[in-house]
């Protein structure tokens, strides 16, 4: 689709001319992927202010052939110092691209070092987050992949859990290699982070990595984890018990369920992220439980799995429609367990649309 | 081992003292793990050039448990902007940190003007690639580390070999996940870069990404891959033949296999990298396949998949004992198939020593 790569580097030029440079040079792959479609990985892009008639790609020699079919409507240079090949184009033609911004929240201060040293004839501009600013607000191409991505996860818990995958005796390292497994068979390319499988005790440690523990009658069980299907991320964390729930349990899962109700109640355009947070964090401050919720509410995900917005305690952002977030209260009791809910949502003008379609009741397996 | 990241950060000292720096800023996360042991993601370290007393680390609340476990023997500051912290530490005690060197490589533009924003009576000094330099050269640590990778993607081959999983009608998706969850059987985290099966004509594709394509009699078939271990990477190819190798086929094997055999042979303390290189290269050169050798000749291998030192054409290296390097020359004719072995060795003072194990011949399958 040629056409949304160029229809994006048209959004981004209205940036450029509002930062007064004639060009950017693009170097965070992640961005040239978003600007152009190439998944390779070395490249660089001379994005003109003006026109994609004087915008130069490079890559190199390894992705001749994949370049060519992924941006074909680019002039292309193959060079393997992608960055310094552009930069060298940039001085010979000084006059085009006098006033070059390039991605100071990226570029390295050695780089930038280099860079200076080549850029003859033309200023470099610090020009951090530009590309990342259109980021934020997606559009429907990459909708369409996340929502396939939270699909691919879906449909990962419900094959594990139709063939009784989750039970007594099998440790958190089997449970998670199922589910990554599953979720291959269902379209990812990969896990979009370390899969998070947490029993017991281990449900207690927000970011618990899997161990040989054995799941036990009675644990609670955290599964967080996620898909990626063309280059975009999902993410979902469930929590379940084994047998019958304790009063304990059901209590501290209708809390973390009520919270994360009211999170994605808020979650509407024009709301202040910190509001956001508020929100799902006032019902779990209310039950006293306020300390044992330890993190933020949630991060946008996108080409990465952590993007902005942010939504916590702090910050100013402000939700639009088109971003993704994740919702995820979690109220953890150190040395007993903890839950946490988290679904992927769309910010849209209506309510927010769900893409992560698990069920979240306290499933008892 | 709190002694083993004792000792390095004492060799790492000797560099700042010539360096001229009363403190470095580590950064990298990387080389926080290796001078600390830390594995968590997020983390910065105040090393001073003096000594451990006034050496102070950093990570966030998450990492709370596990830094204390980890990282036993060293100051510990618990805060979100890691970096951040610690340069407020040291714009505190000026006169202990006053010349601070940071990792100019990895900090970005935007993050060194916020340091230097911060870094109120402290001068900030380039420092790139200090760490880097001593990882360049493994301790017994590592090399066993690196060891168990190997092992690991070596078990994995004969254990699939020996089922029968590397046949026609199967993908070459499904035999890369396959090697994926063996190595996960035996030992490895995760693999060690993105696997690459590649079979009949795509196996002419150096950096093939695995697809549904079907396993066919009289097919090379190209495996690279690897596993990780403690955080440290394997790395081997191995290629095969389904059924009986045509004339062509053996021949191409054969020149490469003499070719790796040379370049594994040159691998000596006190060898420059790229006369290394020409070892092998030059046994394809005279068999006229030169052009066909699209790559460099291997790299360095350990805490990252690819690091320093490069086996090429151009570059200044000399060899050292206990660096870690891959020799993988490959010769690839484009529709037809290509042949590439793979081996991760050390350099010792005497023959090198190979970690990948498996079998180099001509498996016929």
């Amino acid at each position: 689709m040629p056409e949304i790569h160029a229809n994006r580097r048209e959004a981004l030029r209205q940036l450029l001319e509002q930062a007064g440079v004639d060009a950017l040079l693009v170097t965070d792959l992640l961005n040239i992927r978003y600007l152009t479609g190439f998944t390779g990985s070395n490249a660089a892009l001379l994005l003109h202010t003006g026109d994609d008639e004087r915008t130069v790609f490079c890559t190199d020699g390894r992705y001749f052939t994949q370049s060519a079919a992924e941006v074909p409507d680019l002039e292309r240079i193959i060079d393997r110092a992608s960055a310094v090949a552009l930069l060298s184009r940039a001085a010979e033609h000084a006059a085009t691209y006098r006033s070059t911004g390039f991605e100071s929240h990226y570029v390295s201060v050695e780089d930038y070092e280099a860079f200076a040293a080549l850029a003859d004839g033309v200023e470099l501009h610090r020009a951090p987050g530009l590309v990342e600013q259109l980021r934020l607000v997606k559009d429907e191409g990459e909708i369409a992949s996340l929502r396939k991505a939270c699909e691919a996860a879906d449909r990962a818990l419900a094959v594990l859990l139709e063939r009784g995958g989750i039970r007594t005796g099998r440790t958190e390292r089997e449970v998670a290699r199922d589910l990554e497994n599953l979720m291959l068979d269902h379209g990812s390319s990969g896990p979009s982070f370390d899969s998070i499988v947490a029993a017991g005790a281990n449900s207690a440690i927000p970011h618990h990595r899997p161990t040989e523990y054995v799941l036990t009658a009675g644990d609670f069980v955290k599964l967080d984890f996620g898909a990626t299907v063309e280059g975009y991320h999902s993410d979902m964390t469930r929590t379940l018990v084994l047998g019958r729930p304790a009063d304990w349990q059901r209590d501290l899962y209708d809390l973390v369920a009520r919270s994360q109700t009211a999170g994605r109640a808020a979650v509407t355009p024009g709301a202040g992220t910190k509001d956001v947070d508020k929100a799902a964090r006032q019902v779990i401050d209310d039950a006293g439980r306020g300390e044992d919720f330890t993190h933020g509410l949630g991060h946008g995900v996108g080409l990465q799995i952590h993007e902005a917005p942010r939504l916590a305690k702090t910050g100013d952002g402000t939700l639009a429609a088109g971003m993704t977030v994740t919702v995820e209260p979690g109220v953890y009791l150190a040395g007993r367990g903890g839950v946490r809910i988290e679904d992927t949502l769309v910010v849209r003008d209506s309510a927010p649309e769900l893409l992560t379609l698990s069920s979240k009741e306290l499933v008892v397996v």
